[in-house]
């Protein structure tokens, strides 16, 4: 039988949407002595909730049921992290698309946080799910082993931080109006946008028990997809328009920053895209792990997606 | 012989200093396959690096020893519990003095981050600190368990976050010009600087084995002290002039916001921060721990201060 993404997809988004819905919450189960304040969950869960692809959570699960298929373990911590890669990804559209940053009014066709809620809690929203995602990751309930939590933890910090996604900003936007080289790009986009596909990948795998070869092949993975990504990202703004991807289409050539489309051209971009997928089919192949078709499929998503 | 607070702090932020040195960098140590861009961290290290009182770093390094005094263990925790409390408060002040925040222009004597290095680049160095925060509690090097990484992550997200440090300053954003009770003060307070003046100490404490009446009496002296640090803030922004704060004196009650001496007057406001102190110190007498001085000296200095 063959597998069918949508299928698999919607159930796991149904557990993600109604445990974000849950933990992005004012009375929040896991704080200390209080609860948040309403007006800041407001913003936090407009940025989160009934929106987006949810692609790194379900990258998360995907390499979490790779690995875990010949010996369960983790589900709870495979949950939370896919909801923190979430909350990391949605904190970073707040902040990127305020005015000091992008200065987008349009995300997932809906004006974006700090159009709705002010530049102040736009930027307070942002650091508190940062901080959430974190939260997350380190139940005190006991359902998530210290080991896995710590780990998790260490992942995500480094995804998301100055040697990763909050890094690769820091050099796209000193690269507006620049001529970078293909290696230049490679580098930025590595950081901005594949440290988190990837992270999501291996904290996935981290919540079961991955051998040493299974992880070498989902870092792999992980790189190859996390490029693609950005490469389709490339092609899909000179190609598609803003109400196919929900937000302004033809941006990054307007803004004179540099892409791949911009570099090599956008037959040549596509094959770089296409190439990027085999090598992300191949390291699966290369895994030793037996039920990657999850992971295949999402893989052949990100390339050939249309917004 | 009695207890010198100045020697002792001087050779604890001597390793702060060093760690924060060393941690805060473009070759971080920690990262996975990159390093941090050097403009970013150049923001990064203007932030953190040669200011401030080190408040917070101090706590943890004194509740440690207080609990680690009779069985040694988890000084290398303490240290980078100590440099991550740093590096949130860091992130806070960058991002608070942003000009959709409080618009400041000098801290510490200087330009403020976003003076220095433009709003975009303020707003990634600080997502950039929390994110780095969280990478120096969970080493890679085994120099940490796992056990006490879950258990510092699980404390530091909880206090900047929305039940913490950021809904704290979400409620101040909406106290402006607002007539609080005294009840609503604290409230606000409890959140905004007291979750994490808190964290501090129970994150020292976690760095060694402190049993449940220990932890129990310093929960109670970190929200003791949490407290009196803002209402001497209050205090002080009204009886200090800019030169001796090393940032805009005055400014609350300019801004019209909600603060001790206005809801109280300032009297009952330094007679409210001695008797927190008197709690904290009671806090101590009950711990059943032996090694409390430089606890006691900080609590001091946090109600005595002049700036």
């Amino acid at each position: 039988m063959e597998f069918d993404l949508t299928t698999w997809s919607q159930v796991r988004l149904a557990q993600v949407e109604r445990a974000l819905e849950d933990w992005v919450s004012v009375d929040i189960p896991l704080g200390l002595d209080h609860g948040a304040p309403a007006a800041l969950v407001d913003a936090m869960r407009y940025a989160v909730l009934d929106g987006g692809k949810r692609l790194r959570p379900l990258l998360v699960l995907a390499a979490h049921e790779a690995v875990a298929s010949a010996e369960p373990h983790g589900a709870a911590a495979a949950l939370r992290a896919a909801c923190a890669v979430e909350l990391i990804h949605a904190y970073s559209l707040v902040h990127d698309d305020m005015p000091c940053m992008d200065n987008d009014v349009l995300r997932r066709g809906k004006p974006t946080v700090h159009v709705q809620f002010g530049e102040a809690n736009a930027l307070l929203a942002g650091d508190a799910l940062q901080a959430l995602a974190f939260e997350l990751l380190t139940p005190l309930d006991g359902s998530v082993d210290g080991e896995t939590q710590a780990r998790l933890c260490a992942l995500l910090a480094r995804s998301a931080g100055s040697a990763g996604m909050a890094g690769g900003q820091a050099i796209d936007l000193a690269s507006v109006g620049l001529a970078l080289t293909e290696t230049q790009l490679r580098e930025m986009h590595e950081l901005k946008t594949g440290a988190l596909l990837k992270g999501s990948v291996l904290m996935g795998a981290h919540c079961g028990r991955p051998s040493t070869k299974a992880l070498a092949a989902l870092d792999a993975y992980g790189a190859a997809i996390g490029l693609a990504f950005q490469v389709v990202d490339d092609i899909l703004d000179v190609t598609a328009d803003s109400a196919t991807l929900g937000k302004t289409a033809g941006k990054d050539a307007d803004n004179d920053k540099p892409t791949y489309v911009s570099l090599m051209g956008l037959d040549a971009s596509q094959a770089y895209a296409q190439s990027l997928l085999d090598q992300a089919l191949g390291a699966l192949d290369a895994s030793g792990l037996s039920n990657t078709v999850a992971l295949q499929a999402l893989a052949d998503m990100v390339v050939n997606r249309a917004s």
